[in-house]
């Protein structure tokens, strides 16, 4: 792992998360170390998520975001405001179960697809800490670490050392502004 | 019945279907009628149908409609394209099923609820033909025959003799319409 990321958001019904993320150099070491901690295997999911623009405002700038998740045959729609505490990354999520045909409604409004984020994500359950494991299509392997607990900021840094990772190595972006800064270079 | 208006639209799926819409001078009369020509009841709704502004587009100009239906614990989400024709009314519908937190993320985009048609919404089935009885507040009493052929149109105007309903009769505006024109009173 290269560098990661620590936030915590407001996600579905207005719950706060502590969420840490970061780029995994070594796929097989790191799920191999997490076995070997005891992390419980709870699944995979293929997730699409398209995102949109607004037909009035940049997102960019607002730093909020609209997307469609897709996972099998269910469909999400999310809406993200901007991150409250730039250090925490601190942000209201609304997410909705939603019907596919919400892309074409969102087009309709003026609001036009800008990028696709594809994901394999495994997911695992160490205590009560959330673990994703993501190979993020033309970027690469990550992992995010979860908590609903606010208090868990700490463990979830005890967790970190144990494979190795250093402060510095936080990301600061999503893999949505990842793909973007790819797009510019 | 003192005013009709005979629509074609298309909707869910993008199916055509026929409709049409006239006012209800004596809903006692008018529903013994439907009984004594043999049309089945179906069922009795109570729907709240809020309709929503676009943050940067003039939906009275463009003749669009964005709208959220919530029939007990259902919630449906539906845009309304502009009328193709105005003399059928032929226009796009796209309804989808959803979560009621839609509400929250529409008004985070910038969208806002301009108006609400609350009505008690009794159905009946006669031949293949979709009749809904509506009690709609702060307007009265309306009836809309619908059918999915557009073949049935004549049959739909056959009815309306049953009725004594008169072609100079018929309304031309939806709801919202009537609504909005009654504030402006």
């Amino acid at each position: 792992m290269t560098a990661w990321l620590l936030c915590c958001r407001q996600i579905k019904f207005k719950m706060l998360e502590v969420e840490v993320k970061g780029k995994i150099k070594d796929l097989k070491e790191f799920e191999n170390t997490l076995k070997n901690i005891g992390a419980k295997f709870l699944k995979e999911e293929i997730q699409e998520d398209v995102y949109f623009n607004h037909p009035c405002r940049d997102f960019e700038k607002t730093d909020e975001a609209l997307r469609i998740r897709k996972i099998n045959n269910e469909v999400f729609l999310t809406y993200k405001g901007k991150r409250i505490d730039k250090e925490t990354k601190t942000r209201e999520e609304i997410e909705i179960k939603c019907d596919e045909k919400i892309s074409e409604i969102l087009t309709k409004l003026g609001f036009n697809a800008v990028a696709t984020v594809k994901k394999i994500r495994r997911e695992y359950e160490f205590e009560n800490l959330h673990i994703c494991v993501d190979n993020v299509e033309h970027l690469g392997n990550f992992v995010e670490i979860e908590s609903k607990e606010l208090k868990d900021r700490n463990k979830i840094f005890e967790i970190l050392n144990l494979f190795g990772i250093k402060k510095d190595e936080i990301i600061k972006k999503s893999y949505l502004e990842m793909i973007f800064q790819n797009q510019r270079k």
